[in-house]
């Protein structure tokens, strides 16, 4: 047996994917600890910021295998690894461990940090991070995660669009890699402290900010991409664990 | 050029589309007037119930097409056939015209009346209705129409879901069909009277039904059905033509 040890967040679930292509997939999510980024209005700080560090179990891979298993009672289904950055964890071991019992595994990242496993996923969500992050993106390095992905799994990009400026970082984002479907979000400007399990959101403000994402995309012709909310925020807050 | 008309009720968009697999994809949704069904809590009456007969023009092709071209700025996008039932019109040359100027179609039919025509869609939506519905569904018809298609559209299975009784159909339908993808949807159960465009919903009502059916579906381990609520409804209620 393998002797990996990865940093475990949280792992919940099942319960629908919120975000992107596999909106209202049932999911269990594997968060890791740990972030090469600090996005000004990250939504899970507790997963991110190093004071929360011993928060962050270092788990065997079959640690995390027995409550992803007792979660989904033994039903195969899809796993997303989720962070954080989940990328700067030694996932590969964990995929492959629950691909031989049936088990499919998403990415999500931001796509600075290139791992050979990434060919080992079924689903790899490239999120990017726009000009209100706060973040500068490291295009080799997203060029070198596709390269790691190996036109194997399901590959798409993600947006968080908060303003105009992000609207337009997207498009340029999409434009160079035109062969990738793309998912665009708007972004929950009430994200949770990151001592609170459940604060409160604006969804007056979230719904205002989908609305006009909607509406700009429109007005652009930009009919390739999808909009999608974060259908969890809308559904349980700010709530973790759902 | 052809002699084809074809009932329509309303042509509207882009915007996204609110349900199933597509959801989130910008579209121009042309709406047929006409139905073979008479659901219970049919929330698109305005194009089923035959009073309302006088308002579904009977356009050429050219005229619908003058539209979803004007609407679109010329733009190819995704057109969504919807209805009332838009298999009972003579949808076959409307799609040979928006597929020659790079245009895709996808149809959404309770699955009633197969039409040899399906087989040159891209995205064929089943949605053979429920108990709550007051409908009796024709399996053999059903099956009619995936022989049409010929696997030749992406196919996929679209339930509503009320109560216990629609998830119990929605999971015996899914079982006659284990290659379809399935999308389960809860009701919306304050569905607009027809001569109003912009009638109050319940929206807490329906985000309960929403809960109600994740939490249903993952008690129940059907892991592979993805849960999507109308997000049409969540962002503009009742309103039509959004």
């Amino acid at each position: 047996m393998t002797e990996t040890t990865i940093r475990v967040s949280e792992i919940f679930g099942p319960t629908i994917q919120g975000e992107g292509v596999l909106i209202g997939q049932p999911t269990v999510f594997v968060r890791t600890g740990g972030c090469d980024y600090r996005c000004s209005w990250c939504d899970s700080l507790h997963a991110v910021e190093s004071r929360f560090r011993e928060d962050w179990q270092p788990l065997s891979v079959e640690a995390i295998w027995a409550e992803v298993e007792t979660l989904s009672n033994g039903k195969p289904l899809m796993v997303s690894l989720s962070g954080g950055n989940p990328a700067i964890q030694p996932l590969g071991p964990l995929i492959a461990h629950g691909h031989a019992r049936g088990y499919r595994f998403a990415l999500e990242t931001q796509g600075s940090v290139p791992k050979d496993w990434f060919a080992d996923l079924d689903v790899l969500v490239l999120s990017p991070k726009p000009p209100s992050s706060g973040m500068e993106t490291d295009w080799q390095k997203l060029e070198d995660c596709l390269s790691m992905a190996d036109g194997k799994p399901q590959t798409v990009l993600k947006f968080i669009v908060f303003d105009d400026a992000d609207y337009a970082y997207a498009k340029s984002a999409a434009a160079r890699f035109p062969a990738l479907p793309v998912t665009l979000q708007p972004g929950n400007h009430t994200p949770p402290p990151p001592e609170e399990e459940d604060a409160v959101i604006d969804l007056d403000g979230i719904m205002a900010r989908m609305h006009w994402l909607v509406d700009k995309v429109m007005e652009d012709g930009w009919f390739t991409a999808r909009v999608l909310p974060q259908l969890h925020v809308l559904l349980w807050g700010n709530r973790r664990g759902v």
